[in-house]
């Protein structure tokens, strides 16, 4: 293992798909909805053997930071940071380029998200360690993967016509970065083979993305670099003065589109999903064969194709298809597996009506 | 009033239909699905005028009879009995008739169900002032209710053809009567005009129904007549010795049926249901202009014609339709609203499994 490689995992995220379980203090990547371990120790789990767990940082906010140091005892506690509010990724990238180049000027670092899912980590880490390995050579690099179906909720990453998915021997340039598209161009994209999903996944060494962002979002990389050492005292204070004064932007728009020269790993299947919604967890777990997500103290009756997450509670379900039951102390949801993607509109109403106990 | 006038309210069912918010300790007629009166306490409200409390006798079984006790302390203790074991309604109202006839030996008695619901107390106050003058002279009275749609699910009374719904001068003949129909059969005798639905009320003399029940049901009378006066010290230990020596057999195949002579009341709409289901409490209940019965604290996006019940829990419908959804602490049932006469189906299930705290 690289003594440079640092991972940096951002945690900051809301997931507000997720609710009921999901809530202000309990964002998705904190949750345990496809086993016993939550989605952030899992990520923790599988990059630790590339990246060991003293070598990762955590940038989440202050009502997560908590329940991460709970879930995560082998994170030392220092590198579980807050941002001061909410902002996009590039100052939260930023910050932690700014720290790890103080720490080591050396540091490269993989930014990885915290909620994802990899069924494949043997093959995940071969991609992970082949970017590592670019990216100490002082390249920016982004992970594509193989698309499997015309996903219109994902951006993609064009590689060169007739590039072949794998870890090839050498970085493959990128040609262009493409926003989510809509599904005729969606379906284009994955017919002509060299369009990837963007994982969400960059490697840099943390001088070079400082380098990039000074030359592309020169206001946010002048107010970090007026931080004092990480590990002063007035280190906190400072980051809340400065961290406002940042670019709300996210790393693709700040430096990814704009830098001469961005490379990336087109990976082959690793078994990744970003676990968008509650119908993505149905999708990864193994039904019955009536085609039910439930538990087994769960009651089916000409019940097809439903997901349910109820704790500890018996569910009975009768002569219903296609539903997305989630049951807390405290609220309950019964949608359409179809309408996965829309739970956060009930949040907006929620927030409407002044439930803030329910967000 | 008439002081010989007495009533009989039948609790001893289980209401499994209601499960999850029905339990053996819950069952229907001690649950408020309709508002802050349990059906047993309504069904008493709308009687009082008529029969006062102090001379209504409630049959019950042990599971149940705390909390009737508890919703009903208008009623005399001593007159809210329990089955020593569940029989049918023969035995019951038998044992009723045989202890009522002791108490007062010109007795008239009303039998009542327990769960059902009257819309119009006035118009069913009318009817049961009638049936109650007309048993007062001997006659073994039922009540028909004129029906609005073909329902299968009840049984039917058939007057002389040309009857006119309504509180005739005195009782109607009946001519038969009819259990419940196939729907092509339902049909017809709604077309005719002079089948009526079973209420499921029945008035006569306590007296003048032991002589039936000594008539076409002679073990059944013979072991409740060798029961000590009502009140006596080993009352409670002879009725546990006794009652298993009943017929399990309904007033209606015992009686009803074999009777010379039974008259009715062919009676309009008195705003008379059942609440056969969950279904039944939608229908009855005020909906918002999608259609749904939901509460004002429920958020219901793309969802129509929904009816949930969930105590204060926040339910979120999101893109569903058409369902039943009821939250207790221990079990959750959602269900089709064309399938809620199945719930019972969920019961036998739990049984199977052991699952008895939750039955």
């Amino acid at each position: 293992m690289n003594p440079h490689y640092y991972g940096l995992i951002l945690a900051g995220g809301r997931g507000t798909r997720f609710w009921p379980r999901s809530r202000k203090r309990s964002a998705k990547q904190v949750l345990n909805v496809l086993g016993d371990r939550t989605l952030i120790q899992a990520t923790v789990d599988r990059l630790s053997p590339v990246i060991p767990p003293e070598r990762l940082w955590i940038l989440t906010n202050e009502h997560l930071r908590d329940i991460i140091i709970k879930q995560l005892p082998e994170i030392p506690r220092k590198q579980i940071l807050s941002e001061p509010e909410q902002r996009n990724t590039a100052p939260a990238i930023g910050l932690a380029a700014h720290i790890l180049r103080s720490v080591d000027p050396e540091a490269v670092m993989g930014v990885f998200p915290s909620d994802h899912v990899v069924n494949k980590p043997g093959s995940y880490r071969e991609v992970i360690s082949a970017a590592l390995h670019a990216a100490a050579e002082r390249k920016l690099m982004v992970v594509g993967i193989q698309p499997r179906w015309p996903e219109t909720g994902y951006g993609y990453i064009e590689f060169p016509s007739g590039t072949e998915p794998g870890v090839p021997a050498g970085p493959v340039a990128v040609k262009h970065f493409h926003e989510k598209p809509k599904l005729p161009t969606a379906t284009e994209y994955v017919a002509a083979g060299n369009f990837y999903w963007n994982s969400g996944m960059f490697f840099w060494r943390a001088d070079v993305l400082m380098n990039e962002l000074r030359l592309h979002l020169p206001k946010t990389a002048a107010a970090l670099e007026t931080l004092p050492r990480f590990g002063a005292r007035d280190f906190a204070a400072k980051l809340k003065h400065v961290f406002p004064q940042c670019d709300n932007i996210s790393i693709d728009y700040a430096v990814l589109e704009k830098a001469t020269e961005v490379s990336g790993i087109p990976a082959g299947d690793f078994g990744w999903n970003d676990v968008g919604s509650w119908n993505a967890v149905y999708e990864l777990l193994p039904r019955d064969e009536s085609g039910n997500v439930a538990g087994a103290d769960a009651v089916c009756l000409e019940a097809n194709n439903n997901f349910v997450d109820a704790g500890g509670k018996v569910v009975a379900l009768l002569g219903v298809n296609d539903l997305i039951v989630v049951d807390t102390a405290d609220a309950l949801l019964v949608a359409s597996r179809d309408k996965a993607q829309q739970v956060g509109e009930i949040l907006k109403l929620l927030e409407k009506r002044n439930r803030h106990d329910l967000l």
